[in-house]
């Protein structure tokens, strides 16, 4: 059964260099392990960290990159020790697929900050033989049972497909610093893959949510269909004036450099800001800002199996999935050209399984 | 008898530009109301703050300016609606002595963040036609009994009165983000007024402390006297890395410029920082350094009137006090110039009522 396991091919697209250009790309899976799920790759989201991968923009790039950690599949097969999945269920894969399982992180259900953590793309299996990790852009992925989730059956399998990282990842801080309480007011800071999924949640939460953005043109988006409560143009010092220590917290989605202090002045006494965007420049923070009110700015970086699965449950309960744009695998590239360039409401979902992975396209 | 009050001259001295000086000078006390109570100072702190708003550096100076917020006295009458004193008591008055008491911060017990905060000095008093308040240097205070504490029999009165402001500045967020559990590991980053006493805390709360100093020469201080486990100098990078990932939360009194993200790094996943010193140049803050390993930066200011009674409990159990130089008020014009030098260990306290307060210096 392994030996059959050891010879399953996968295929997937893969970028060779710092182009980021992607193109077919067959593998060996690795091996299915008693307490490994073998999943077919449904659909798969593109997220703004594989953009920087392939680029090499991080200086971490292991060519060839399979990226791809927004994952919806179904089970085909299981170890002989997994007893939480079973051939047929419907599964998501997030972020990473394993950790050190031992220190503070792992062992406190927080295995997301695991120093040694193993990402599902680009990523080094120390409990592989330091092997490097394929991702979501192939057909097929084998991870231990104890990194994946259950899809609700409710949840459409490509708009949940972004929940797995961008979902969660403001999931999970909405979560841990109580910004999920009916009454309470939210800003959301950005309005992209991350920030229009903050607004979902919130409103799904019963909060107030005033979205926060450099963009006039978002307006009609954000209280229209987005359904948020309230918008404000950040460089308009008035309205963001008028609306000073008014919110519980913010989630600040905003990848550009940007400057905090106008937000932070939005926060009530002691309210919570949440950065999950990643400035190239570091944010300014003058002490008083914060002194000044006792609040406070956190960083985010996704969420722990368990803040996954709780977060699918609640998604599948409110009906609450990503506005994608779903494409072919033979569309990645242009996808990627137009991620970089925002254009897209809101995430890109690859249709892995209805796709061609195998020919080369012109 | 509220007639014989509002006569009562008080003796303080008081800054009457931005040069700072300060001389003898006599004003009326506040009518004692019903629920005040008349204290008879006996020691007061000298803060930093005292330094910055005498000469102005905030531009907020109304004077003639009293300064002082780090008061112990004795009541010497009570208004008829005080329960909580009685002539005789010996209490204490931190950095405010009134509140709007009504706003969510008031309504939650954290009413330090208040934002109609009545100071002790130099304040508005919205609850007394607008009177600019007049602070510890003087020989009477008269103050609400609400924002009156008990100071413990246990402890030498001039060795307390700096716990009333930097005593709870460190205290409060200590008990706020459970900085004060046995067998964590606190960083405490400077080590002045306020950084003195969060060591002491520390480890009366059985904590590990390391005291992270740019100064080398205060190794011998921090780990002999003040009891600290482990010394870093913030900018032998050798030292800095070996640390990396070990503390649970830091305390940064440092009020120059100076890197955050060194500190960042020593903080385990999670980790909180909390900033209580004021740089005035903004902190540099790269979001990275906070969403890897999920971890916080905290302002706080002071604490409320609750935790400055808890901690006052607390050091009165423990034998917590400042270490402090006691001065007469006339040499308080050379102990702020020394404050500017850093040249105390680690507060000045003046003998208020030993000094003699009328009589003009040459």
């Amino acid at each position: 059964m392994d030996m059959e396991q050891g010879c399953k091919t996968a295929h997937g697209w893969a970028a060779r260099d710092a182009s980021g250009h992607l193109s077919p790309y067959s593998f060996s899976a690795r091996i299915q392990g008693d307490a490994d799920v073998t999943i077919k790759v449904l659909f798969c989201g593109i997220c703004h960290t594989d953009l920087h991968v392939i680029k090499n923009e991080w200086g971490n790039a292991m060519y060839p990159v399979v990226p791809g950690h927004e994952v919806v599949g179904v089970v085909t097969d299981v170890g002989h020790g997994v007893t939480k999945f079973k051939a047929g269920d419907t599964v998501g894969v997030g972020y990473f697929v394993d950790s050190c399982r031992t220190c503070e992180s792992c062992s406190t259900g927080h295995e997301n900050y695991c120093p040694d953590l193993v990402l599902t793309s680009n990523g080094v299996d120390h409990h592989h033989h330091g092997a490097t990790t394929k991702g979501g852009f192939s057909d097929v992925l084998v991870v231990s049972q104890d990194f994946v989730v259950r899809v609700p059956e409710s949840l459409p399998l490509d708009g949940a497909a972004p929940l797995l990282c961008a979902g969660v990842t403001v999931y999970s801080p909405m979560a841990q610093y109580a910004l999920n309480e009916p009454g309470k007011h939210l800003g959301v800071v950005g309005l992209g893959g991350l920030g229009h999924m903050a607004v979902k949640f919130a409103k799904a939460f019963g909060m107030t949510v005033t979205v926060i953005s450099s963009s006039p043109g978002k307006r009609d988006e954000a209280l229209g269909r987005l359904g948020a409560d309230a918008f404000l143009v950040s460089h308009d010092a008035a309205q963001m004036k008028a609306a000073a220590a008014t919110l519980d917290g913010i989630i600040d989605t905003v990848s550009a450099g940007h400057q905090i202090v106008p937000l932070l002045a939005l926060l009530k006494p002691m309210g919570q800001m949440v950065v999950v965007g990643a400035p190239s420049t570091p944010l300014e923070l003058p002490a008083y800002a914060i002194i000044t009110g006792g609040k406070r700015v956190a960083g985010n970086g996704v969420g722990s199996v368990a803040d996954c699965q709780a977060m699918l449950d609640f998604a599948g309960e409110h009906g609450v999935t990503a506005d994608i744009e779903v494409v072919q695998m033979d569309y990645v590239n242009t996808a990627i050209e137009r991620l970089e360039k925002n254009d897209v409401r809101y995430r890109f979902v690859i249709d892995v399984a209805g796709s061609k992975m195998e020919e080369t396209v012109a």
